[in-house]
């Protein structure tokens, strides 16, 4: 058996399961100070008996350069007491096996690339909720090394009705997080985006993640791209943002990439099956 | 020795070298009707002796799917007589070795990150030219596989002074090629970027492909990025793309992204040793 930590902003899923991402058993804890939430967690880990690996799937920004004595800590999150903790280091101490480490969205990338796998090589992944991230996998490899992705800060171009909003990130006001965001949803109609009765509100946030995917298209000419999270649960918004991928296309790429956007095979379960799966590639670099 | 094609849409470079890329002879062709071109490029091979393997680095779009019945074909071109022209089965046929075939633009990447492998394992190399165009090297593997980046076709926000110009991409009109390509800068000014004289100019192209930048950083985490072709040949503009990098980042990503923004190692260079690099690969699959 292995360990998976999805340890997210408001919450923290813990799973036992296998090393093919199978979950045994599941529990979830509220995100509050490190010192807590981490004990709480190791606690869960310790009664359940041993471990052979342990997998974390983190929000960020984290460390991810395998050469930097920083590897392994959240770094320069706002959320109190949890800028600069070393994560990993804090499990590897208490429970004494190999530690994997990736952010949440990279690990929901390569879970849903490995439910994917029969039919796609290469696979990108984006949750579209409180904040905007992604991770690609291609052949099993995420990519990034010494940094991870931010996909949720690229630039992007205005709708039309759109032109006055600023965004509401706190680093680039505008960009795709500012403007596409849950928090950019509430902040603009004080609603969730199903809830808004404004004409054109879903269109408009279709028209910024069409350019999302396209801009992944385009960049990494990826085979598959799963959008995940809070506000893609809206009914209807994954047919907008094919739609809008494909106007914006407009018949350049080949043809039906509008039919390579999905939801994920995995549901919900996409992070935690992925820290299940860090586990397991953590296990293996120890044994080699 | 083996040999390569950079196959331009306005001139053909060719050259035998060797399997790490040395350039050992070169001589370069027009572009005219394939049944010229073609001819006179494979006269050239045969009157120099006989090649191991040729690698051929062309303009596209391109069938890269190695299990599509037209791989080896440029595809969809408005150039006459070019669209669907089987460029491999041509040399293929002729100089009966095997052959390796991608864009130009993702040979150039390659050979961008040989040069740069010492410190750099994931490099984007990007032409701002006639057309825009990229490709991005992980590992010493290409993203892509069925499909081939399009990087150039990426949606951008308008630069503040910009908010008119229609952009000239016959697609998409203004993506970043219809608004910051070599077409685009003429059909605004008049001239080559060097040459015009409204202020301004040079910042409006530069807040383009700093975007472009971000977004490959955002996207890839990629560890550099390699700006080639004639509009980047503009002296000082690579400086205000790194400004403008740094600009839209405003803090957010590790620091210094801008500092890993650079021109190609291997000066023009940089396609015809790709060419090479790909002969060298195809020998190496010919061989197992």
């Amino acid at each position: 058996m292995i360990g998976g930590v999805e340890a997210g902003g408001t919450k923290f899923v813990l799973a036992i399961g296998t090393s093919t991402g199978e979950i045994v058993q599941r529990h979830t804890l509220e995100t509050t100070h490190p010192d807590d939430t981490l004990r709480e967690a190791t606690y869960w880990f310790e009664t359940r008996g041993p471990i052979a690996a342990l997998g974390i799937a983190s929000f960020g920004p984290l460390d991810l350069d395998r050469t930097s004595p920083k590897w392994g800590h959240i770094t320069s999150t706002p959320k109190r007491g949890w800028a600069n903790c070393d994560i990993v280091g804090w499990f590897r101490e208490r429970l004494g096996c190999p530690v994997g480490f990736d952010t949440d969205v990279n690990a929901a990338a390569l879970a849903e690339w490995n439910a994917w796998r029969q039919t796609d090589s290469t696979l990108a992944y984006v949750t579209v909720g409180t904040g905007i991230g992604g991770g690609v996998v291609v052949g099993g490899q995420v990519l990034g090394g010494k940094t991870h992705p931010e996909i949720g800060h690229i630039r992007v171009a205005r709708h039309p009705l759109d032109r006055d909003f600023a965004g509401v990130c706190p680093y680039h006001g505008d960009c795709l997080e500012g403007l596409a965001s849950g928090p950019a949803i509430e902040a603009r109609w004080g609603h969730r985006l199903g809830d808004v009765e404004v004409k054109n509100a879903q269109d408009m946030i279709a028209h910024y993640l069409g350019q999302m995917c396209y801009s992944l298209f385009s960049i990494t000419a990826v085979e598959r791209i799963v959008l995940g999270g809070g506000v893609m649960q809206t009914e209807g918004l994954i047919e907008l943002v094919r739609e809008h991928t494909k106007q914006i296309d407009d018949g350049y790429l080949p043809t039906g990439i509008e039919r390579q956007i999905e939801t994920p095979l995995l549901g919900t379960k996409s992070g935690i099956t992925g820290a299940l799966l860090l586990a397991s590639l953590a296990l293996s670099a120890a044994k080699t």
